[in-house]
């Protein structure tokens, strides 16, 4: 059992890559790894983990109980991601249990501190894919035909990283009265706000399109450009397109992923394969940025020869946290400030699904997330399990 | 021995892909399939196989020796490229001599078939990579530090495929009298002007370079637009100007590889590495594209906070074919086209390196090339090998 500063050291150097990123993809070597330093710690600790057969794990203390209250995030991460998305909310777990301990806090109801799997879907393409699978959001019989880049199925991933796979709903965490998630913030407003911890008002609705543009291969040297059915440049113009509305809009969207078809430097693409994040404060601005960029992709695409088709691979409608467990977490932390947030968690799935569920955010001064600059100072963290020790021990002991 | 349809038939399922496509790259499993069904075809017809270090092979009938014809082209292929790109050139040398025999023609100078590695430069970037080593053209030390998608240098790829690297010039093809090349026709000209068999009468100068764009990750749920610094946006406005650019000085620009860092779909890219494929009728022209390109990225970049480098990779001057080996093969071929092209080919290398050279092009009705719809009837490929044959018996019995 080790303070958050060992912990800390001990994942940092899981998966990093030249450039100073993270590649911790789900149910790979460095996840898994993570994983393994997971159950290290729970079992130094006594706790008692549990998992499903979705890739999700718990660390209860005690033991695991219905009705307890439920901490935690995941360990995977974006290609190059920063250190902080994700294990901060896992380790800060771990040492909130060690503050309440070092308190002498009996809980009276348990304690869990959750994994979950894929959160950021950087391999399977859906995010909070094992939170979805857990609630029943995500059909198991969509996720058994999920494949990564290489071909392998979801199923086959988790097999090979000794999970029984299970996909579907699952009782792990055992009807809890709460889930409260720490995160590192993936913005600048707690910085201009001079406050080390947040409370999250609400999750943009957002979601992430498939977008297929498709054309004619053709040689790069010898097809005059009238004959050319080039999907490059249907996509360029996508690109264009939907910075343009979503500024208009007050939205975000972003490409941040495209594949070529046959991707030959001297070859005009057969296909350009896209995908668009895009985010808004509403939902009636998302539905009409898409409508928006839809109509004007085909339209684009009709005039460069080429074909367009939209396909929606995992979309989040708004998350408003406001409820009684934000309610009391405010009370707790009277003096955290309320924000929102552009970015999808676990939080906000399974508030969809119905438990009560409140987030904390740790100021991150970079305002960089999704990268190496991602940041939060050791006072900072310090601050934030304090903070959570507070929240879970107000859940489990009043 | 087999005759053309079934050396065809033989090469048709090496490296065929869904699609319909090929996959042939330099050195790889399915090129060096064909490498040794090329030994095969040599030593039943009894022909001295030579080779260099740098990969490439020359099959000599009756055997090696200085002051011959060579024939020949390549083996390796594009992306999903198509069947006859290369291949053609390669049977039809096979064909030819078969053809010469039945003729009962006995050369007084050595004939040869030759097969050029890497002359589409799909696996390590540098098009006709085997014959620039050979004449030159590339110096051995820029080849020995180039590596493939998966950090394979070349020399290693060349040992992998029990080939011992000696990159640089060689003797390999005997200070010929001519090399003429037989390849299928990359447009419709053919077609349109109803002929089976033209002559090729220049190569516009043309080259790739690579760009690279360079901005900053970012979480694409949390990053303001105004916040951005996104390479995607400049790549994206470089693909619309290039095209643009190019219609109006009456060149060709194609983008038809791009790779992202890190390439996650809700992270805003540091990177977007692009290669831009430009040709155009004269040198001056394509000097003029590259320049006002140049200018117009850098600085649409400075305008989106993003920076842009342009290197070329490499660059091909015009081959002018006009010369004593084209003037004969025209004398041989009196009825056959004179047409130029936009392509690259190992005969352009050879005659920029002062081998007197020629080209014949075989009609190809679909115009299209580098992609799976290629294509040549049996009669036409036929009147293809007639012609080489024709052309080899001058060369070397007059």
């Amino acid at each position: 059992m080790t303070g958050f500063a060992d912990m800390w050291a001990e994942l940092a150097g899981i998966g990093l890559v030249d450039g100073g990123g993270y590649r911790r993809y789900a149910f790979g070597p460095a996840e898994s790894e993570c994983r393994a330093w997971f159950r290290r710690e729970a079992s130094a600790r006594g706790l008692d983990v549990r998992s499903d057969g979705n890739g999700n794990e718990v660390a209860w203390w005690p033991a695991f109980g219905t009705g307890g209250v439920v901490t935690g995030s995941h360990l995977d991460s974006v290609p190059d991601g920063g250190a902080f998305d994700g294990p901060l909310g896992v380790v800060s777990g771990f040492a909130a249990i060690d503050l309440l301990r070092l308190r002498s806090v009996r809980p009276a109801r348990p304690i869990g501190v959750a994994v979950f799997a894929e959160e950021e879907g950087a391999r399977f393409g859906v995010a909070c894919l094992g939170s979805r699978l857990l609630t029943g959001a995500l059909p198991a019989d969509r996720a058994s035909g999920l494949v990564d880049a290489d071909g392998v199925s979801l199923p086959e991933a988790l097999a090979a990283a000794d999970i029984q796979p299970a996909l579907g709903p699952s009782d792990l965490l055992g009807e809890p009265v709460a889930f409260v998630e720490l995160h590192i913030e993936q913005g600048r407003a707690l910085a201009d706000l001079d406050a080390p911890v947040g409370v999250a008002s609400a999750i943009w609705p957002h979601g992430r399109w498939r977008l297929d543009f498709t054309g004619e291969a053709n040689h790069a040297g010898t097809t005059r450009l009238v004959d050319r059915h080039d999907p490059m440049l249907t996509y360029a113009e996508a690109v264009l397109a939907a910075r343009k509305r979503a500024r208009l809009l007050g939205a975000l969207a972003t490409f941040g992923r495209v594949e070529v078809d046959p991707g030959g430097v001297n070859a005009i693409p057969s296909a350009v394969h896209a995908w668009l994040d895009a985010r808004a404060p509403d939902q009636e601005t998302l539905d009409q940025l898409i409508a928006q960029l839809t109509t004007h992709f085909t339209a684009r695409a009709s005039r460069d020869g080429t074909g367009v088709a939209v396909m929606p691979e995992s979309v989040s409608p708004l998350v408003d946290f406001a409820g009684p467990a934000t309610d009391r977490v405010r009370k707790v932390l009277p003096d955290a400030p309320l924000l929102p947030t552009g970015a999808g968690h676990d939080a906000g799935v399974l508030a969809a699904a119905g438990i009560p569920t409140a987030m904390l955010f740790v100021r991150n001064p970079s305002g960089v997330s999704h990268a190496p600059a991602e940041f939060a100072t050791a006072e900072d963290c310090l601050a934030g399990i304090r903070a959570l020790a507070d929240v879970l021990e107000d859940f489990a002991c009043r």
